[in-house]
This record gives C-alpha cells, sequence and structure tokens, in this order.
C-alpha cells in the first residue's frame, strides 16, 4: 500500500503450518508443544517479583551505557565464564534484539550487509532489513556439525559487507564456535575489515565439556572490532524482564569509536528499565545458577530419552550438537517437512521444520527440549510413532 | 573514522557551557539547576516500588501491541481526557523516542523526511537520522506565541515529506494546538499525503482552561493518518520505567495496514517488560492523579513567582504560554544566550540557551519549573540581578 516503506513490507501470509495449529487451537483440542522456548512457561524459571521492589528501583540516573553496578554485575558474570572485560566496554539495551539494531546502524549505511549464519534462528534478516540492511547468507555445512566454515564466509562476502555474525553455539544446531574457528574467522575479518558480532546468548548451555569451545570473544585479543551479545532472556530464562548487554573489544582505538558513537545512540533512547538493572547483581548471582543447574538437566535428560527413543535402522537421526535447548532431526526427503509437521500436530505434537530456519541439503525438524521430561517422553512416543510410517 | 557510518557521525565536541559546567562540578561548587527536568529528582513523583511486584509480573505471554490489560488501562486514561479509543489501536513501547524510531521506519525510505517544528527540545534530528530519515524544520512564529502556521508547514514540505510532527503543547515553548490549526493542518495533510505525528506527553499540563485546546487526536475523526505519542516518563513523571504508548488513527484502511505493519516491527523487538505492563493500570489510576496535582501545583507557583520577579521596564521578558514544564525569557540580544547563560552559572544559576531549542529572532533563555518554590525564589534572585547588568 502507498504511503509505507519497503522495509516493513514484509509479508504476512500463514503458512499451512500455522493455520492448522490455529484450527486445532480453535477447536479446543489438546497438544504437546516442542516448540516452547521460554523457560517459564514449563516450570524452569521462577524469580521472586519482589527483587524487583529494590529501595532504588525508582531511582532514575541515566547513564546511556547502562548503570555501572549492573555494568560491574555483568563484569562478574562474564569473568565467572574465563573473561576478563571492563564496565567501559560494556553497553546495556533493552534487549539483544535492540543491540542488533544499534549495531546495523553503527556499522552500515542503508544498502551495506551482514553476513549471517544459514541455517540459523530467523530473527536477523528482519532486524537488518529494518535498518535499511540486508543480510546475506553464509552456510553452515553439515558435514562439519554445522560449524563454521570461513571459505563459506569468504565466497558469501562482497564489497558492502561490514560485518559476520556468529551465533556461538548455533540456535537451533548446537554448535560451538571452535579456537580453529576463531583464528580463521579472524584473519579473514583482519584481511578484509569485516567487524564480528558474536550472539553468546545460548553460551551457558553446554551439554559437555569441550576442549577447543570458544565460551565468548569478550574480552579475547583479536584483530577486529568484536561485539559479544548476551542477554537476561536466555542466560537467566527472564524474557519479561528487558535487559541485554554488547561487550565491545577488538583495536583500541575502533574499539573506543565503537563505544562512543554506541553511546551517543544509546542516550537517545535510553532503553533500558532501572528497575531491572538495580536487580541485576542479584539476579546473575544467585538466581541464574540455580536456573542454568536445573535446565541443563532437563535439556540433557530430553536429550537422552531422543537418543534412546530412536528405532535401530531408523530412517530418521538426531543430529549431533553439544549445546542449546534444541535439537534436530534429519528426516527423510519424503513426504517433506512441512508434510511431517502437519502429520505430527494431526497426532498432536507441535514441532518446527527446518525450512523456518533455512537448513538446506535434507529435510529436518526442530524440536525443544525444554518440557517437563514425562511430557516430553509421551510426546516422543507420539514422534517415533509418526517417523514409521 | 571509515568502518562506522555516516548515520552515527554525530559531533561530540562540548559547547562552552557544558565545559563551564563540567568545571564548576569539578571544582565542587554549588549550584542551582534550572534544567531539571526529571521530577523525581525535586521531590514531584513517588511511587512505592513493590507496585513492580505483582503477582504476574514475570509471567511473559508477549504481545507486539502490548498487554491487553495495559492497553485497556490507556483506554481508560485517555477516555478521562475525552478521548474516545479502541485498545486495538493502541501500540506500546519502551519510550516514545522508540516509537518515532518505528513511525520513521515505517513511513520514510532512507532519504524521505519529516517536518518537525522549531523551536523544540532537539530529539527528533537524531532519531530521524539513526532511521536514515532527514528533518526539515517548520518556524513557530513568535508573533502566534509559537503557535502552529500551517502556511510555514507547507513552506518546509517537499516531495520526499512523508509527514508532519506537531509537539503539544510545545516544548519549551508551552503554546497548545488550537482547533483552526488542527483544521488547517488537516486540510494540508489531506490534500499531499501527509502524515501527523503528534507528540502529547505533556497535554495534561495545561495551567488554565483555554476554550479551543487540542487536549489530544487520538479518536478524533481526521482524513490523514495519525499517530497520538505519549508515555510515563512525562504522564507519571516516571522516566525509570520504561513505557510509552502510540494510538494510530485516521482512515480505516489505511490505519489498519498501519497498525498491522507497526505489530510486526514491534513483533520483531518485543521491548516492553511486563513488570511495568502489569503495573500499568494502577499507576494510571492511583499515581497519575496525585503526581500530576502536585506538579501543576508547584508550576503554577513557579511560574506565578517569575512573572512578579520582573522589575518593571526590564530589558528581558517572560514568553506568554499555557502550559508545560518550562518557561521562555526574552532578553536582549547583547551579550548574547551563551554569555548571559555562562554569566548565571558564574553566579550559581544553570540554564538553557535559547539555541539549543533552535530559537530564532531573538535571544532566549529556557528555565525548568519544576524545582521547589524556595530553591525557584533563590535562583530568581541571582537571575533578575545578573539580567539587570
Amino acid at each position: 500500500m502507498s504511503g509505507f516503506s519497503s522495509r516493513t513490507g514484509f509479508s504476512r501470509t500463514w503458512n499451512a503450518l500455522s493455520q492448522a495449529l490455529a484450527q486445532r487451537q480453535a477447536q479446543g483440542l489438546p497438544w504437546i508443544d516442542l516448540t516452547v522456548s521460554n523457560p517459564a512457561r514449563v516450570g524452569l524459571s521462577t524469580l521472586d517479583p519482589g527483587l524487583l521492589a529494590t529501595p532504588g528501583a525508582l531511582t532514575y540516573e541515566p547513564d546511556p551505557l547502562g548503570l555501572r553496578s549492573a555494568r560491574e554485575a555483568v563484569v562478574a558474570y562474564l569473568a565467572s565464564r574465563g573473561a576478563a572485560i571492563h564496565a567501559e566496554h560494556l553497553l546495556l539495551s533493552a534487549s539483544t534484539s535492540e543491540a542488533y539494531a544499534w549495531l546495523f546502524k553503527l556499522l552500515c549505511e542503508p544498502g551495506d550487509n551482514v553476513l549471517v549464519p544459514a541455517p540459523s534462528y530467523p530473527l536477523f534478516e528482519h532486524l537488518a532489513r529494518l535498518e535499511g540492511v540486508e543480510v546475506k547468507p553464509y552456510r553452515l555445512p553439515r558435514a562439519h556439525g554445522f560449524g563454521l566454515d570461513v571459505g563459506a564466509v569468504a565466497a558469501a562476502r562482497d564489497a558492502r559487507s561490514r560485518a559476520v555474525l556468529v551465533v556461538n553455539p548455533g540456535n537451533p544446531t548446537g554448535h560451538f564456535l571452535h579456537e580453529g574457528e576463531l583464528t580463521a574467522l579472524a584473519g579473514l575479518c583482519a584481511e578484509t575489515g569485516l567487524a564480528l558480532l558474536s550472539d553468546e546468548v545460548f553460551s551457558d548451555f553446554a551439554w559437555a565439556p569441550e576442549p577447543d569451545r570458544v565460551p565468548t570473544v569478550a574480552g579475547r585479543p583479536l584483530p577486529m572490532l568484536t561485539f559479544s551479545l548476551s542477554g537476561l532472556s536466555k542466560v537467566a530464562g527472564l524474557p519479561s524482564l528487558k535487559l541485554g548487554w554488547t561487550h565491545v573489544g577488538g583495536p583500541p582505538e575502533r574499539r573506543d569509536e565503537a563505544l562512543a558513537r554506541l553511546e551517543w545512540v544509546a542516550d537517545t533512547f535510553l532503553s533500558v528499565g532501572t528497575p531491572v538493572q538495580r536487580a541485576l547483581p542479584a539476579i546473575l548471582a544467585q538466581h541464574v545458577p540455580r536456573f542454568q543447574t536445573a535446565l541443563l538437566e532437563r535439556v540433557r535428560e530430553n536429550r537422552r530419552q531422543l537418543v534412546s527413543a530412536r528405532p535401530r535402522g531408523a530412517s530418521w537421526d538426531v543430529v549431533p550438537a553439544h549445546g542449546g535447548w534444541s535439537a534436530v532431526l534429519r528426516i527423510p526427503l519424503a513426504p517433506g517437512e512441512e508434510a511431517m509437521c502437519l502429520a505430527l500436530l494431526d497426532a498432536g505434537v507441535g514441532v518446527q521444520p527446518g525450512y523456518f530456519y533455512d537448513f538446506a541439503g535434507g529435510a529436518f525438524l526442530v524440536l525443544s527440549l525444554l518440557p517437563p521430561p514425562e511430557v516430553f517422553r509421551t510426546a516422543l512416543g507420539t514422534l517415533t510413532a509418526v517417523l514409521a510410517g
């Protein structure tokens, strides 16, 4: 319709799957939701709301980077993950989505592009488009466990590429960035001027130790501008509280200029509420360890159930992974992802098709590992039966 | 510096005034802050933080437009201001700044422009620039009490103008939009396709009844797309809580398309915290009436003190106005705004120069009317003495 911008001209048609789900819900039919991504909806993240009612909760002392006390709490949190950083290099935002918007504004003129992984959660294209920025996907090769192949990044790059985005670990593919991959990527970035945007929202959720895993790029001496993003939505299972953080690193002169510009952008919005900033030290120190222990136990247990539910000789596989909240199944090409999702929904289990995440080179399903184990077990019974045809 | 976008290439040099203030603060010298804009800093907005700890404070049920219960609370609030609207036409955001960002994205391609009033608070240029959008100022004629002259809007418009922004009442000029001005503006918008962005954050703060005043454009049958913006920062004096709202009106088909696109944008960010949304009904129904009564009493009293402090025959005037939190003084052209601000600061009173707000056709000072009356009276003693010579 005339009078509106092309950047907001997204397609809003519903696909067959969302229509089928709406129909099922309208009929009041029960289903097990294996697409759930909010831990609070499955009993995993409970916080006393009284924590928000600190004495200074409403004392407004705006600092564009975020309250110093809140940034110091993030410093302590990252230190416990092995990263030595300074509060002056941290920037708070209401979410990682907002941080991406600010970073795209910082790095890109309209028409520039950023390199994004595929498959991955389909948010970056929308965020970029709203800033007048394009995305160019680079493929995560399945043969490499959906890990990063720097050659694929280099091949996707063009003269208007400004940054490469890495999701560590991949969502939903669960592959962590490894030291060798980071070294190769740093070489490409140094050579071509690309900045690195590292999405580390799932980084705390490794299922087992891995010697070469990079938990965060924050605090690493890297030759390119680096931005490490995370926040309470995943780290603490608290999407209702709206607080994310970005660590800025890289060569000091460029880092400081990036910080000065980002501070300016943040000052224009001042978007983080004071109560959550005041509560952040307690949330990170007290709530997060409890929450993450419970979540990891849940996810590992469901993963074990899934792997052992696969019948010997089945025509589908559980794709190997090392962390995160999801599992990926490779399924036969016929009848296809959507037909399989519809059949599963018809049998009372909702899962996501691979195309939602831009998988290629096969047919895939994506399952949340968050539901209570007994619910997950019931769903697995249906899943194995439907997949067996 | 190369590698960063032009839209974030703002000048970050300090002017003489901010340098002088920093120096004064470094020396530990006292000063009376007549630039204060946060009511909580002058004892005017106190809220029990316990209000944030409602039972559902952390229950995350994301609705891109904002929780229904929160939007219904805004409907009730606007109804008490005479506007009959529906919750489906409301959109919550973390702030009016964020709402502007979304509206600029919605209405403008990079390179398009919006028409903004001058003088006014200097935020729109920055917000627009970050979206790749330009601003074209239209002058509020001083001879018309800094009210809106539709001819000035029409003269500023060009082929790439997408919207006209009205601040009602003007900040810091305190002139409300009048019925006749709105009629003329609606005519121009209908003829040229401009949307109307109406900033109503100070609309509740009228100092006295005015028959022709437009309190809000929300709920008015207007021929153009209209967006009415406000939020808790000013309405409730709670900038720490991060909640604003936008009412979308105008011809139904265009309004609904605008809402669908804005819902899509909002879904990409989901930027409003749940605790403040759950607390909104209580804040609007209980806190706001108390806060606004106290603030209006304070502002009226300080305004009375200011008017009566002016010596007969003085070379300066209090510019007539009808609402808001500020006063504007016209001062002699010599020695100029900045020299006068520096002299006042030297004498222990901080005020803002007119150029900060893009005043033209004279020299002006801007004073906050928020300080406690006894503090304000002390500052007035200094002010009259310095202005006298």
